[in-house]
């Protein structure tokens, strides 16, 4: 017979999950009631303007999708991409491939434009290629790479696209509610994130917003959108403006009340305050690292705070120190992907794990680690750098 | 400023959701923890385990789909076929047409096999067009159809489907954990099922399973599945077998805790018992239905146990009864879909929620409710004659 699962306490400082508020928690708990009931319809109109105010936009067509990020990435591309369109995709991380799958499997083709892992996109390149491809339906960029930490400009990237009559898809999984983010005033046409970084709400749901702009090329399609699940022609009916609401999947009850929790803590601190708070603990965290005499992956200008890359020390086995961050101190940090792997640490502060005391933990715990494991960084110095940030 | 949501304690007895075990509720709200923690990566172990006592197999890819039962669906579809192929299609409710728009939305040939909505599909239907299409892929229908409340015979069409070399491909998303299924003795090739049925869990999450053959044939595909997110050739690198489990997209944590613990407590109470107490509660159910008046829509051998759908008496307001049920009871019961819309409710008694004070509640408020709007049934004899099932 298996037993109930007891999950352990951890701190969760990897590139998310991050740690989920008790608030959040407590709210996926309550009593589950249907997905038609008129209560939960009321619900559903509130997390809508809820998302509406993180995001910085008005777009009617503002929801969460009922699958984690990568279903939302797909949502914006089944949706708006149509066989034979030409997609330029900007790639400097794992997530700028992932969409290049997307293009590729929608029957269309993506343009490459390519950076180093850890850069930004370079604008210059994306102007070069959309002038060297007339009729590009889209430019799709990551604006917070999840691999890497690095940041692009995509008011500067989105004003390009339109600039050259192409629409802007981004991907925001891990800005959202971090770092600033402004839908409307940016001009962005597509955009999806996920609930489990800066939110802090457990994974498995997807936000989404699109543009009166993209919602017309949706609306008016040649072909079918090729997923029936994703396809927003008919999950408009459920999550449309209407009083009434015509079923299109079972939403994921209990998932939504976490995440309509998630953001009315967010509109409690207000967006303005959350970025606030998560540059500071980046300031802190990298006044510790930089003491211990580590150093960043991300040149300083195109940071995020929310998702710091440490380069591995020489010598040090990435492997080891994530397993004793995990035994000794319930600590998770996050691994490199793909090229990055075993050469860089990811350490998130994001949502409601973005705050002093795991700042300071994190710091010790990873002195303490290095130390155990032999590594040579400077010994004593990094909680108190970290400390002289918040004083 | 939008305050936290508190949802009202109701009782579930429409199609899905059910009612939610306050043990399950309980385990969503445990610490979340990260997807590749090797704490949670045995958690995944013993779910895998859990869903092959559920669905009967030893199928080495069975594993929950990080979406609802659509998703579940849609994954069954973009890995089985490919542009070009035909299947056969039975439909008799809703849910074969969404199978048929996943059929062609992959590029393929939808064959249809219609029955009346209400009635269970036609085995000899399904051979006759077996005979006259000769090369078909497979054969997809609904074990379980939760528009009406029929059951076809999942293992008679199954072997039709192999003898004429094709596979079969099922939808159990009401039959999981309600009633008989046995998915290697009836040679299922690929089921999909909803955690918020018969499961008792919330809703957002979709359990399937695949043969070896089918497994095989995901293997050595032509083309790209047309779905990133759905591909089970990298989904496969998660949830797959060895320790190792690669990074494809961040699983719905929280919710799998909850599948975790529906299983659990399925596994305690056992396979045969809860077949069991579905059909003594279903005739209960029945017996007071049928004393009041009231008569099913299914013939008798075709009806599910788990979900009753009645005919709405002549003059009555489907929509009446089903507001005052709410707004006076907490009670929930279903309307009818599509063609069946204001013609039938669809009563569940699935999982949780199949319990001897809901048949009594639901009986009683269904008689109090049409008493009041004047419906023309029998009065006082419907819980008494439920009660004799019981004694």
């Amino acid at each position: 017979m298996t037993a109930s699962f007891n999950p352990p306490q951890r701190i969760l400082m990897g590139p998310g999950p991050s740690d989920v508020s008790p608030r959040v928690l407590a709210a996926m708990a309550r009593p589950t009631i249907g997905h038609l009931d008129p209560v939960f319809v009321s619900m559903m109109d509130e997390l809508k303007g809820l998302l509406q105010y993180a995001f910085q936009t008005k777009n009617e067509l503002t929801m969460p999708v009922s699958g984690p990020g990568s279903a939302g990435m797909e949502t914006c591309f089944v949706n708006l991409v149509e066989p034979g369109d030409k997609v330029i995709v900007c790639q400097n991380g794992v997530f700028g491939g992932r969409m290049k799958e997307n293009v590729e499997r929608c029957g269309a083709t993506p343009i490459m434009v390519m950076d180093d892992w850890g850069a930004a996109v370079d604008a210059n390149k994306v102007e070069d290629a959309l002038k060297a491809n007339p009729g590009v339906k889209a430019v799709a960029f990551v604006h917070a790479e999840t691999s890497t930490g690095a940041q692009s400009d995509a008011q500067a990237i989105s004003a390009l696209a339109h600039r050259y009559g192409a629409l802007s898809l981004v991907d925001t999984v891990t800005s959202l509610g971090g770092s600033p983010l402004k839908v409307d005033e940016w001009g962005i046409d597509a955009i999806y994130s996920g609930s489990q970084k800066c939110l802090s709400c457990t994974p498995g749901l997807s936000p989404v917003s699109f543009s009166a702009q993209a919602l017309e090329i949706i609306k008016n399609r040649k072909t079918k959108v090729q997923s029936w699940f994703m396809d927003l022609n008919l999950v408009m009916g459920y999550w449309g403006t209407g009083a009434k609401r015509a079923y299109h999947h079972t939403a994921p009850i209990n998932a939504l009340y976490g995440l309509h929790e998630s953001l009315v803590i967010l509109q409690e601190e207000g967006l303005e305050n959350a970025w606030a708070r998560h540059r500071q603990n980046h300031m802190a965290l990298k006044a510790g690292i930089e003491a211990m005499g580590l150093s960043f992956v991300v040149k300083e200008q195109d940071r995020l705070p929310q998702l710091n890359s440490i380069y591995v020390p020489e010598g040090v086995d990435d492997a080891a120190v994530r397993r004793l961050l995990l035994e000794d101190y319930g600590l998770e940090i996050g691994a490199g992907l793909g090229a990055m792997a075993g050469k860089i640490w990811r350490i998130g502060l994001m949502g409601h794990a973005s705050n002093m005391r795991n700042v300071l933990v994190c710091l010790g715990a990873l002195e303490d680690v290095l130390s155990r494991l032999g590594a040579s960084i400077n010994k004593g110095v990094a909680v108190a750098a970290a400390r002289k940030v918040y004083s």
